[in-house]
């Protein structure tokens, strides 16, 4: 029996091809590979906080696009946070930041279209794209930021843009790198799909997770692109509430009312129990985001430090990402990192050109399991 | 901006209409027109008895395929009750059975596909297939097979196929009209699936709910069947949780291997908590389940005898589906029932068909609540 195109060009994730190393595992390991949190949600937000019998129609179908609470704190949010000119209708409540995407890519790209996709990337964007038979054009610019702030980034669009380029991906802050683009890096992205009439794809999750103080910048918030540019958040990174899968993706309402149709059909609405939890988080959270903050910028520190400066240091997010000196050499550090119970995300899933690196998570553990796993780390490199 | 093809293809709900109508309904109201029920989950399932604080893992991310207690009880479940030879690699926990339709119609369907989808149909299945880039292809027969059970099935599939068919579609009990497939049903269905080859999608949320000592039987329970069918199955439906968005899909692991990409780049993982609280359904629901069974078959035999014989007895699931004599007949009578606080599913979202007819749901309020709405029903008719 044939199976799609598009599903049969969806690749497993390089994490599968660990899993059976992974079984033996040292009971003492740090799972650093998934861009996870140790953290708990803020305690308003814990389901064994929540006082469910008082929360009424848990049990039952909810809007599909939201719980009219959640949508007009999430509108109220963007308001006053990223700068967007929000109201309920521009929000789309999804099982996650990996759903908005999702839906973003069906509402905006038809099969046989190109994307700009600013590597290193998120491993889930090629097939997220794929799935609505779009293709991924990997265009690697983070790691050349790093080096160089005043690179031309319209300049290095422009040269893979084709005539079916349809859209642009980027994270900011990045996963996998932690880069967090530059007022003037904006200007040019919104520049380039205003003049070319591209969609942006704002993948925006880690907005909270900016250091040295730094601001987090909404794409969307710059002069014309509101229209034209769909982005993700998520509960998850923010609240440390990735179990209960809840994002939301943001949208001019042209194009909302759209994606609004193609969240429906994926999956008819979101769990409300969880919209609830989310909806603590958003009203109780702001105290939690400023300690976490604190916490994931000493582990940070911890990180970068045990790598004695072999890395950049990440200006926002979860994650240092690491150039070994080629392909082997990043396999055979993998492999004994592994041995030593210490568990890395291997390049390739990141890009083309990144097979040499690996990523590696600041916030999957507490202060003292990134200074065991640095420590490590560092007598392996 | 251009949205894509397939987006601005799907249609917003029928009942978007009705919305503006639905605000000013009396306080005293019955809505019938949503498949829903009033009964909440089995104890053990409910959110306000779990202890949360004990469940390991919730605020993670977990497995992508889903929790293996899970998929092993419902592996366990579909050979003991479905006589389907499955194993965990057999089953994708999905968010709600919708979400598990949109995953299989991705993996087995490519753009220009054609799928014969057996009607009057459960109104999202055009979307999801045309999500997929695919077309659905009605196939009139659900109340063929009410007037006449020897009625030739497969000569009416025949009649509907091209060389661009892909795969047929159909829910058994059928949403909206309650029609179970006799085996001889089936096993037409399977021989023009295999003389064919052709996948067939099988939608059997309803499985738990069929009356008058009626058995279910899965289509992927038939010889060669197990591997062309993807079979949808719903917590939701099965458990009264339609909150929490769980239901899971099963195929042959050769399809499942490129399903489990597609449903983990849609969504990612579906939230542990709610998988959890599935199992303790799973696990302590069975008087539950006869329970309901036993209170919808009374709510089901009050709505047909309230609308004295207008419609056909419903053999499974949760709906009568009366015809009336023509779409301005039922437009005249939904407009009339609204007045009165009933609301029903006009037949347009079934069929192109079946646009006279309404969809009722009998499961939504108790007994005392659908003698009302079926009283009112019968002093409008």
């Amino acid at each position: 029996m044939n199976l799609s195109r598009s599903a049969r060009g969806l690749r497993s994730s390089v994490f599968a091809r660990l899993a059976e190393r992974m079984k033996s595992l040292p009971a003492d390991h740090y799972p650093l590979h998934i861009g996870d949190t140790w953290r708990r949600p803020p305690a308003p937000a814990r389901l064994e906080r929540i006082d469910w019998a008082q929360v009424p129609e848990i049990y039952r179908y909810s809007h599909p696009f939201g719980l009219s609470e959640l949508l007009e704190a999430v509108a109220e949010k963007l308001r006053r946070k990223n700068g967007i000119a929000a109201e309920a209708e521009w929000v789309q409540i999804t099982c996650g930041a990996t759903h908005a995407l999702f839906c973003a890519a069906h509402t905006v790209l038809d099969p046989g279209d190109e994307v700009l996709v600013l590597a290193p990337f998120w491993p889930l964007i090629p097939g997220v794209l794929g799935a609505a038979g779009a293709r991924a054009v990997q265009v690697p610019c983070f790691d050349r930021l790093y080096r160089d702030p005043a690179l031309d980034l319209r300049a290095l669009l422009e040269a893979c843009r084709t005539p079916k380029t349809r859209a642009i991906y980027f994270s900011n802050p990045n996963n996998p790198d932690g880069k967090v683009l530059e007022p003037h890096h904006l200007e040019a992205l919104a520049e380039f799909c205003r003049d070319r009439d591209l969609w942006a794809l704002a993948d925006e999750v880690y907005e909270d997770y900016l250091y040295d103080g730094r601001t987090h910048r909404s794409l969307a918030a710059l002069p014309g692109m509101a229209e034209r540019t769909v982005t993700a958040f998520s509960f998850s990174k923010s609240y440390a509430m990735a179990g209960q899968r809840l994002g939301y993706a943001v949208g001019a309402p042209e194009v909302m009312r759209c994606l609004r149709r193609v969240c429906n059909h994926s999956v008819y609405n979101v769990s409300a129990s969880m919209q609830y939890a989310a909806l603590q988080a958003l009203r109780h959270g702001d105290s939690f985001l400023e300690e976490s903050r604190r916490l994931y910028d000493i582990a940070r520190r911890v990180m970068v430090e045990g790598l004695s400066g072999r890395v950049p240091v990440p200006e926002g997010g979860a994650y240092v990402f690491l150039e070994l000196g080629s392909e082997a050499a990043m396999w055979d550090l993998v492999h004994r990192a592994l041995d030593r119970g210490v568990v890395l995300a291997p390049g390739e899933a990141f890009g083309e050109e990144y097979r040499h690196c690996v990523r590696i998570c600041f916030t999957a553990l507490p202060e003292e399991g990134i200074r065991r796993a640095a420590a490590i780390l560092r007598e392996l490199l």
